[in-house]
């Protein structure tokens, strides 16, 4: 999906939500568990009971791996049920050398077909390039973490410039906003400002609202612009909604609540 | 496998090779296409051809992961058969929040029986403590890579510190040299004394001996302390040193050949 598709899309729905699918078997309702593929069974609920609410899906790909070949097989099987007018976001924090990198590109833009990955820049340039290289796909380039440990490296600071900052003002001389977005954590508005000035056009991914605690309010106010330009994903609030059997319309009902709450922005 | 145990294979086999096992499809022999599993195959030789040279194997997970379930199976199959007196190490670059690398961590010292997988540090603390309180697994943090883009970000200063020397220093906040090692590229030999006098007693993975340009005599020049505390990657040059029905000879050739200059630092 090209950046004037997502646009159209996040206008037409009036929200910019992405439903995290952080899906854990050892979270999901018991029920579950006397399918073929739980993980999948619960994804396609949640999508169905979600997919009026948002405009995005965000595999984490952990959750995937950690079950091994069958965890690949599910997450297969939920980026085929996924809806084409949904952007679909592989979150991996990928990056390596060159030849390396180019092979996760394949992986997630080929044999799954993602809209986008997550990319972690700390091995620079060469490490970024082959997923620029993917024409119509993106990467979505960590700069701000939602997490404690984002305080560690992300604001080492050379002549007045934080590492985030340096990041995002180097992505540039990469690629544009047309397939490059920012990982910008709903937990640091103030930083997340500071990067709208200097990446005016671009799209941010925003997690951490919801379970880690950022505020959807704040993130807007420091960093929308014109387009939106604001992808703010939400995953356990949603997706363990309920771990009974009626998570799914617990799900619906968090997702609404957002999507109301988006609305006002419109 | 515990520091002790691997300094005792070092010195045992006068060797601190590892063989990258960065395995393409496209670049294997194209008789093995007619097995099963091709890349099982090509691995499976290539550990019978080296395993009298080297320590350790490194599988590169990209290049596993790009072909689907059926590659991890690939990976199941390999590191199940990669015998116990070698130390093996999950290539794979991963980090992110707490609850996530906590999976990744699963996937890599449970799902498969990795005993160190790569990290990449940039998310900071929580993103690297999941991998450390696994008992008996290693954390490789990232600390100056092989790559041209290891300029971008990894020498950025502040205070007379450069990122990458903060990455070693903060790390001992963390946990110590019985489960951290480092990755300090091979192309790198001056950076390499500097994390030498930050971490006396650690090991480090050196990768980009061989394609890369990387030399071997700068690197143990610059790095090694009295129990070696090195590991040198190679992959490309070892593992596709014949593109013929010889691969397997012709890769422990190089992997004879890079042993018997080891021989020479014990």
């Amino acid at each position: 999906m090209d950046k004037a598709g997502l646009i159209h899309e996040i206008f037409e729905k009036q929200s910019f939500l992405c439903v995290g699918l952080d899906t854990d078997l050892e979270r999901i309702p018991r029920f579950l568990l006397d399918y073929d593929d739980p993980v999948y069974e619960f994804n396609k609920r949640i999508i169905d009971a979600t997919q009026a609410h948002c405009v995005a899906y965000k595999p984490n790909i952990a959750f995937y791996e950690s079950l091994g070949s069958k965890g690949w097989d599910s997450l297969r099987k939920t980026i085929d049920y996924i809806p084409a007018n949904f952007f679909t976001i592989a979150d991996a924090k990928r990056g390596d050398i060159g030849n390396t990198s180019r092979m996760y590109a394949k992986t997630f833009f080929e044999t799954y077909a993602f809209d986008s990955i997550t990319i972690n820049p700390y091995m620079g340039a060469d490490s970024v390039q082959p997923f620029l290289d993917f024409k119509g796909k993106w990467a979505i380039i960590l700069a701000i973490t939602s997490n404690l440990g984002s305080q560690d490296f992300q604001h080492i600071q050379e002549n007045g410039e934080k590492l985030y900052q340096t990041v995002v003002r180097k992505s540039f001389d990469w690629g544009n906003d047309e397939h490059i977005m920012f990982v910008t954590g709903a937990t640091h508005p103030k930083e997340l400002a500071e990067i709208r000035a200097l990446a005016p056009k671009s799209f941010f991914l925003v997690p951490g609202v919801g379970a880690q605690g950022g505020d959807l309010d704040a993130v807007v106010k420091s960093g929308r612009n014109k387009d939106i330009g604001l992808l703010v994903n939400s995953a356990r609030s949603i997706i363990y909604a309920s771990d009974k059997e009626d998570f799914a319309e617990a799900a619906q009902a968090e997702a609404a609540r957002l999507h109301e709450q988006m609305r006002a922005y419109f």
